[in-house]
């Protein structure tokens, strides 16, 4: 049974230039009204995450800073915030840093960030993994492709959704994920259903329950209609409420 | 001539539950396409505000915190934040504040803010308000029906918008505003087009030059369309592309 779907953010519910897929944001609303509530889960900050959720309307604790942080809906406008770590090595690290590469700068939304820190792509990753390594530091650094995510080596998306599922009071196999990146391998290992969308890595389309034949935001938008269906809370309906015809 | 839209976000472009309307979410992707930058205008922080930005695709800078920050798009997916104050005095209010009123709160938002602070309802405003008399600082302390904005008295959303256009190179009068709240009478003074939402209060409404038939986020939506027709951005087509049958 799937009791909560969780959504990647980026390349999933948007299109390449990371705006909103209008049809992504119908098929959300709709598996909300139907009862499904929705986490979303990005590499983004917590702010930036809470926007995502309220100007979609999501119901789900929201998964932010790659798993390391979460919020959750409060009373009203309120919400709650929870972060899974610290960044105490993370500064132990910048600092020598940025003492050998006085070019390195953080980037700028590492000021409202509490459980990992983003370097720019002005030093090359593998001498922050020399300094890790040197230093005996227990972290990791993740070249975004954008950035460079540095955090716990237990810091994932995986953590981050079986934390979600404990404040929700239900099990990560009960959660469908979705998503398009090497990344949401860890949130493949706890969730019950897996779905990659059609422009992600082979790595993650090998692991996955369905791959979606649209891709970005269209194929999010497939992906939350497909598990609306096939766990019972649709019959043959799509998100405009007309019969639909996918298989 | 107008070359730019500002747009208040909660109530302006959202539901009353604060979901982002998708009519006003196609309206401004429109307006976008058609050449006129879109600025979004808010109380909430820097990253709440440059989230809005990246999903629904707006180019102009966004105004947060009221008018003391902004966000522009830089390289990528880098932005440009300016922030126009500092928060000093902000700080000495707070100390004394929850020295006297050891119930208050900082909202879990200040975090992310750097200029002005936000406070719980937990404390009546006009207890701020008799500490900043007190002290001789040189604060205002705003409520806004959610919590209690905390800031220097220039900060709002007009200065915001002239900084705005400073950074674009444009005239604050060859800006339409769009606003439903008693805090866009401060854009309205500067914009050179102002049009009220429906549910705006009447002080508002008296002030503009446009009053939207429909309420919410569908007024945000007849807003920006109203502007793309008035200005020669549009001729007489919806944002569907149909042709409109607006007056």
């Amino acid at each position: 049974m799937i009791k909560a779907i969780s959504l990647d953010v980026d390349g999933t519910i948007t299109y390449r230039d990371r705006t909103l897929s209008i049809d992504a944001l119908k098929a959300i609303r709709l598996a909300e009204k139907l009862g499904l509530p929705v986490m979303l889960v990005t590499g983004n900050s917590v702010p930036f995450a809470e926007a995502a959720a309220v100007f979609i309307g999501t119901s789900g604790p929201v998964i932010a800073e790659d798993g390391g942080a979460l919020s959750l809906k409060g009373e009203g406008t309120m919400r709650k915030r929870v972060f899974l770590t610290d960044m105490n090595e993370e500064w132990i690290l910048w600092s020598e840093l940025k003492r050998r590469y006085p070019e390195a700068e953080l980037s700028y939304s590492t000021m409202e960030r509490k459980a990992g820190i983003v370097v720019r792509r002005t030093v090359p990753v593998e001498a922050v993994r020399g300094i890790i390594k040197e230093l005996g530091l227990n972290l990791v650094a993740v070249d975004s492709g954008f950035a460079i995510h540095i955090k716990k080596p237990w810091i994932n998306k995986g953590t981050g959704i079986e934390k979600a599922c404990e404040l929700l009071g239900i099990n990560p196999n009960e959660v469908a994920h979705v998503g398009d990146g090497e990344n949401d391998l860890d949130a493949f290992r706890v969730a019950g259903y897996r779905i990659a969308i059609a422009q992600a890595p082979e790595s993650l389309k090998k692991k996955a329950d369905y791959v979606t034949e649209k891709p970005y935001g269209d194929g999010g938008a497939e992906a939350v209609m497909h598990i609306l269906k096939k766990f019972g809370y649709l019959g043959g309906k799509d998100a405009d409420g007309q019969e639909g015809n996918s298989g």
